[in-house]
């Protein structure tokens, strides 16, 4: 059952990254304070120092949608390309909070940036989907015969954010899901040849491996008929991430070096999974590439999901020197995805 | 703008299809008791006489959960193909309401059937999500490098379904989002090389064709801080969808046509959009190609979203004979979407 991998010389390249995060930052002083809990259990516990938000804190409005903040990663990533909108043939975003149901998302996008007259797909996935987004986009280069496509990752977990909910006697596991997260957008531009940042996706791991395992995070919705249910939306099994995340981060790592043939000492960049400043810093220590320099952004942006891995991109761009080598590392641990790329500067 | 379309000569295969459908059908007279309208309306407004429904129209019991029928469509497309879960290498989803936001219910799906280790996918759409699927699939195994997947569509509205309201009074715009819907899955095995049915699946089309045009339906989700909001969550902009959907579904016709070389008594069987029993009457009626015979199936099993294709395709495989062609025509109303595909049997 084991698949068939893409052959390794099919090479789509990223040319320009470009993010987009909601308003100022939030910093723990200032969510303590709104949500009525510990201020030093935040810096301590989950050891994210700010994060964005799309909707005000205080007033409750929402600023932006997730059609917004992608729209503007998008329109960030088109300019640092040098690639106009005309010259984009696809779209691709990777979401676990779309706006709405119907219409998809990314069709949003799309008009937001003009675009018309080309495929748009939206993966429904967590912390995977920028990376399954991006296979999707290689695959779609390297085998569809595309040369030029705009990849897109965001959440906004704003309609789940409570303001008016009293947290001061919740229990950690349930405050947990009030301080991990924070809302955010980025994009990359995919091109069949080398251009802008001269980026080669060399390798893309996407794997599902729940089989037979409980979902460790689960996030829902409501509809018309079970909207007054009392239940919880967002449910975590944080003792099962804390132990299995980091184990498969290191299989990911492994598996990607062996099929690349690369050794520890040939990466220069790390780009681990980030699910809170802490839980980054401990699976880090753990993966063991000491010559590589982190790129890790949590303990700002917060967890925004899908966008992430651009966040870290944008970071890891202005670093990276011709010959240079990363590899990124992302765990989806609500259905158990196991999922990383390599990339190459050329 | 335009894209380049991958080789013609790219195919993949439809080995064979299966479906499921969610207990007894629920006819128009039983349909109007439950919801207080009026029967004859249905017939006529709306033109199908039956549908069939996750959750138990009486008790409100969910029976059904949209990775339980997604499952079972899949179950029966790999026995009818004659195909093992271990020869699966990735799976492909399509829905527009999804059990969750996360996990992705494609990874549930997955797991019911026994697969691991392999990559999934769940795209986010309307109508035209199945035929995304398909090509999704479709790229998967002509430009990936994989043998054999499984491409599953399926749409539960149960989280909708307000059976407690009274809608006596309510105004025919509101009531449609009640009568046109139904519950539904079904799914395919994809393979690179003849087997079973041996549907050669010559092209795929699917773009998106919104710029600048209001969405012609809306299905929002509630979230932990919206959710007691008095807001509707399905919109429908009917008047638009009567007017654009036969001239779009039309030009997919001919594009189609143009693309493949094929002329229109070459084509043996024509599956079009399926909105309800009136709409697809009104719609076929127009596409003008009197020699194909009509694979429709609305009328029976209600608009269940990305089931619709598939339900057709196991209608279509009943008659289909050696060297015959079909084509296929969906539109996605919400933010307009053109889709369709061609298939051979060889």
């Amino acid at each position: 059952m084991q698949s068939t991998p893409p052959s390794p010389e099919a090479v789509a390249y990223l040319a320009a990254v470009g993010t987009a995060l909601p308003g100022d930052p939030v910093d723990n002083a200032m969510l303590a304070k709104t949500l009525g809990v510990n201020e030093e259990w935040i810096d301590v516990f989950i050891g994210t120092r700010t994060r964005h938000f799309a909707r005000d804190l205080i007033t409750g409005e929402v600023r932006w949608s997730l059609a917004d903040l992608c729209a503007q990663a998008g329109e960030r990533a088109l300019s640092a390309a040098r690639v106009a909108p005309e010259e984009i043939e696809f779209v691709v975003m990777g979401t676990a909070t779309p706006d709405h149901l119907m219409p998809a998302t990314v069709n949003q996008v799309a008009d937001q940036l003009g675009l018309d007259q080309l495929p748009t797909y939206q993966l429904q996935s967590g912390c995977a989907g920028a990376v399954q987004a991006l296979e999707l986009g290689r695959t779609l280069i390297t085998g569809g015969g595309y040369g030029t496509g705009l990849v897109i990752g965001g959440d906004v977990c704003s309609k789940h954010l409570e303001l008016d909910r009293d947290l001061s006697g919740a229990a950690p596991s349930d405050l947990v899901n009030y301080v991990l997260f924070g809302d955010g957008a980025g994009a990359a531009v995919l091109t069949s040849e080398p251009r802008g940042h001269r980026l080669a996706l060399r390798r893309v791991l996407n794997r599902f491996t729940g089989l037979g395992r409980e979902p460790g995070q689960v996030i829902d919705w409501f509809g018309l008929a079970d909207r007054h249910e009392d239940r919880q939306a967002v449910r975590e099994d944080y003792k099962a991430i804390e132990s299995a995340v980091p184990v498969m981060a290191a299989e990911i790592l492994w598996e990607l070096l062996e099929e690349l043939d690369w050794s520890t000492d040939q990466v220069d960049f790390l780009l681990p999974p980030q699910l809170s400043g802490r839980m980054t810093r401990r699976i880090t220590e753990q993966l063991d590439l000491p010559g590589a320099v982190e790129v890790s952004c949590v303990a700002e942006t917060g967890n925004n999901g899908n966008a992430l891995p651009f966040l870290q991109l944008e970071r890891l761009l202005e670093q990276m020197t011709d010959g240079q080598r990363a590899l990124a590392v992302a765990v989806e641990s609500s259905k158990w995805i196991k999922s990383g790329f390599a990339l190459e500067k050329v």
